[in-house]
């Protein structure tokens, strides 16, 4: 799934790759550049130093390849799969220098992808059993949102609208701008495209009723207690889906789950994940 | 001195920017667009849901700005200050779909900034009293280096090089393909401006004693543990500073502090803080 | 609405114009730089030569600021109104030399949008009083996408989804690929954001009845004939929007919106649209 | 004549279509990314739905190649032949992926120049027998000038000036500027390379005699009637070529084209053709 | 004269200076950010250390504003003057930490300009009193035509064609490719704009007499003795103009312009000159 | 040495590439465009018409293969040898209209690069026998330090820092800021990363002391004479390397360096080295 993801958005992803070689490399590698001939080879392993999912391979061996399409690159693993400490991930072989100089940048978008998608694996299982989806937001290392929530879905959670422009989220500030909830909702009926679900926000049992009868698409509980989000579900009785958002943790994760809200969107999972510790070693 | 920095580095920083909106916005806020007749105005307070060291303050304001110059935008701490939660950190004021747009970017680019600077505060502190001074390394989120290693200054961290083109690091590959590490050093001399310092990597005390030989101006001792180290701090006596690297923690680095070492280089400070809590709030 | 738009797109503009300038202007306009000194001013006005729908009027301002801030505009014509032949439309003045760089750009975009204008309120005059709404397509002159589907709600239609991004539309090669229509429904429902809907393109009203039960938000009639898409209307009864599309022109749109049909998509809007009869005269 | 035109300028050609798919894919294709598995291959035939004359096939190939280096294209027609509807154009096959994912870019520039050309090529065929030549004008869709251009020369048009640079037109504003005809062109002269010419607009008779003494290398007779073009045709008896500009339509042209003058500018050819009906259609 | 050709491309100028101070300033200043406070401001006056003829000021001055809008700079000649050793050209002012960051790309490229311009004033002055040009030619520092060709003009020279774009030059190599010099000039005049003249370059006095049959509009004399450009002029006896090119000296410009050839080409104004000698000097 | 060079840089020479192609060719090459089919081939030879040191073999090898991929290159000569008049230096072979639109592109950098190196490779020779390494500076044609960078090191020259970010220079402007130079030096060793060395600029004997006891790596002699160098070398006796700066001519160098300073710092080397003389020939 994830290969396809690459193929079709390769050009992005090279945006990626380039602007990180050329921040990491700018006027050149110069220890590389003083002591190598040029036409050294080398193999090295990528292995996990500690228990992860593996997300991002194709990533990784993008950078390689763009940095020198002569590289050779064998995955291991899938994405998706766990890898326990030592396991080997990769194996990549070709010009010491190119492999030199790509090393840091593969590594540093890899170990982003699989922390990631390690850390949503764990919200994941915690609701295992329940209707609940762990969904990720728009709080994402700005420049690698593709990535970001591309290791979500590898992790086993589900993307919420990627950016401003791929879903409706009505606010207060809206609501207070349009004159009241329906006004809001009916200027954005006719305001956007009709592929387009219309979500509006709600701090209270109050809120979510007008919501409601305003016609949302879709309800968000926003930092709402659990009792509060239990009389949400009750009330809605799935009329339209709703969206537990704030605060959520590894601990309380489950109970929100089991009110029976049917998602859970969790910034977490792409701005405080710790990168996974995956290591080059060279043979 | 934060200050300076972004007012020397604009452009860069504006790179980042307008990289992040794109990718936020893309082809159009749907729903601020559909609902908002364009010249609302509003004023919303950032503070604090967590205990946080502010850092980025600059970056914070600049999104407001490029998105829209007509913001007024007015900090309440200074780079470096710690805020506790609930404290107001800044206020932004103007036109409200401008506000709506920059918000997530601007608040992803601050809390990270802020949660690296919190981070690394901690690892300042532990070694306190101890000569050691903490390094950032290029373990960076890929295109946000800059913003990265200034959240570390801010946070009373010192940089490393910033890439591989302000820097020579010798490892065992290039001491292989020199020949031996005091080719390699001699190589890495006559190739490179006179203005870079060669460092090192010695993984024994037996390459501690041949890096010094070669003439090395910094060496990094590469996950030895702390009797390995401490004998290296007693040999080298002084000659060239020492720097100790991998696996450093929280909880290890006093130790590592203590066995005298000049430098402790700690990746998690930039690939593994969790982003600092902190929201907006319309008033 | 249209200005609010712009203001909150004006880096995509900006794109636009800057490469529509470069491609005009490229080594420099050698007329104006070798006859001009440089200092003279000018006004000129921009008046219809024939019967328009006005729409663009921030975009065309925008080219000439972007050449020169200090050139003053002023415009006598809001976005949507109609202008006759001879009407005055809007004002420039300022340093000759700027005004003669912008002139071509500024009015070949300017006349685009009122061209598409123009073209969809006929389009949308000619429905008049059923309840279809005039919907535009992805066949945009590639580059100028925002711009032409701007133009639309100016003239009174409305936009379909703006790329392949915010809208799902599954046709026959999906439902191949996926092994069947209910199949194909499932798999985007779980890979695609929980804001967007799911629109199935269907050629026969044995397919309408297969996207129904498959539970499609949305249905596309693909080049039907009227019988059919009557029959499919009434089968539909109102449970999910119908969409019509495919060879619609301005003498059968109407037959097309009284089969009851609530979307009529059409491609000509932009890709066929002739240019409005607009120019800019010197005083 | 145009696959060289191609070649020499593919760098051109690349932008204009990475642009085309930035715009049209975005954040990505949500629909075939979640439904297909990527894998999947397809064969689709380009078939003309009207008559039409066939320009740009490389450009329509180009892009389905810049998608995916593995798909194969096969023209079953030249440029600038005829194609009747139900004629297949072309073949493409490979990845069913990237065909979906190029098919709307790739169709709405092809079907642009195709449009162009056909409409170019009735304004030629109007004018045979005659010694007009049909040029274009910069009255191109903004950032498509380079399509836009080679689509009239393959419909059997000329090409006027590219941009600003590659010409000289001497309008009334640099006259009054320069103070006097004369003197503007004479300033021309030294002031652009010698392997330009310079043109003057010329509005009357009288400003045709001028024109003429001053030197012009060519002389545009702008909106003129048909009589007082043929009085400058007569008057400048073959000394410089002249042009008619202004108001040509497909009625009138052939009565401008024998009042004798040299070339005839027509802005519609690329500012209100419409679009040809090409369709792909899979296997 | 400079003025308005900045005036009309500031884009291509803020392109060069832009990349021009990404290059030296890349991840920073560091000795700029770590010193200053960011509040220092500073005084510089820009003075000449040789004879000079000045060029690009507007380019030295735009630097500085680039960098800092805040920076004031007061000049003191005007393009085109001399400057004897000791002169104070410019006067700058403002911030001292953007004043540092931008000096060395502002002297880098007004030394260059100036000692352009300086070098083409020695050519012009040495064929003083005959009716020659002296000409640039395409051999400029790759990604700064635009200012070496300005340079050219400051100094008295006279720009040939910018690029391939905007002049026909037929080479022997065009020429055996079309079949002879007849239907080279033949193709060449019905492929082009009728806005472009033809160049045809000429290696003996043969192949004059052909180009001067085949219609050319210039004759190129390509590294011919002095006699046989006498004969040459002698032949075509002012039909149309001749450019000399090749090998042109210092030494030998005067005897070439004696010949009576009405262009002389050097490349050595672009791609030998010497910078002039400029320094800044803080009060 | 150099291959490696850009093998580990292709990415930054692309660009300069790129932009030269766009700024020669822009619209197009008319000329060749009208006159050749497009599948005519040559072959030609690159030959120097006076003595030049060769550098840039690669770089004018990518130039073609960048515009054509199909286009066969043969080297006789590699970087650092020296080639007498008419000797033959590399083949071209491919597609025609491909190797005359890359032909000025690669020439100039060609020419340039070998210029360069011809006049370091002086520069060198007049020092021989001595210690002292002749160094570039930041003097470099804008946009193209990279390759004049490493034109120097195959004339024999050493490098100075590429930029402002990697290497500390502290000028009097910084030390008055700072409050004199021992807290200059301080700020800066706490400001930079400890991979960097720092290097003072010293105007006199007393400032050479100066920086001595502030912990100055590396003192700069800014334009002292050549008694007073002498005196500098002999008070720092070895304890930090010196560096002459200022009027360094190929007259004066050999004086200067026989005082036993360390480094030559020479702005001609790039500033104002004439191009080779090499020229392109078809068969």
């Amino acid at each position: 799934m994830n290969s396809i993801n690459l193929h079709l958005q390769k050009r992005v992803l090279h945006g990626i790759i380039e602007r990180a070689l050329d921040e990491d490399i700018g006027a050149g590698d110069v220890t590389t550049r003083s002591i190598l001939k040029g036409f050294e080879t080398g193999i090295a392993t990528a292995y996990a130093k500690s228990a992860t999912v593996i997300a991002g391979t194709d990533v990784f061996r993008e950078v390689f390849l763009y940095v020198d399409g002569g590289i050779a690159f064998r995955g291991f693993r899938s994405d998706g799969e766990a890898a326990a400490p030592g396991d080997i991930i990769a194996e990549v072989g070709g010009n010491l220098g190119s492999i030199l100089m790509a090393e840091r940048v593969a590594l540093n978008l890899f170990q982003r992808m699989c922390g990631i998608a390690t850390f949503t694996h764990r919200f994941v299982e915690a609701v295992k059993g329940t209707s609940a989806r762990i969904l990720d937001t728009r709080k994402t290392a700005p420049g690698l949102r593709l990535l970001d929530k591309a290791a979500v879905r590898t992790g086993g959670g589900f993307n919420h609208r990627f950016g401003l422009f791929d879903g409706v989220l009505i606010k207060d500030n809206h609501i207070a701008a349009a004159g009241g909830i329906e006004r809001a909702v009916m200027l954005a009926r006719s305001g956007i495209a009709h592929t387009l679900k219309i979500e509006v926000e709600a701090r209270s049992i109050d809120e979510v009723d007008q919501a409601l009868a305003a016609g949302a698409d879709i309800i968000m509980l926003d930092n709402m207690g659990l009792p509060a989000m239990r009389e949400a579900v009750s009330k809605v009785a799935g009329k339209v889906p709703l969206e537990a958002s704030g605060n959520v943790t590894l601990e309380n994760v489950r109970q929100i789950a089991e009110t029976g809200v049917d998602f859970i969107s969790v910034g977490a999972l792409t701005h405080s994940a710790a990168a996974a510790d995956i290591s080059l070693r060279f043979d």
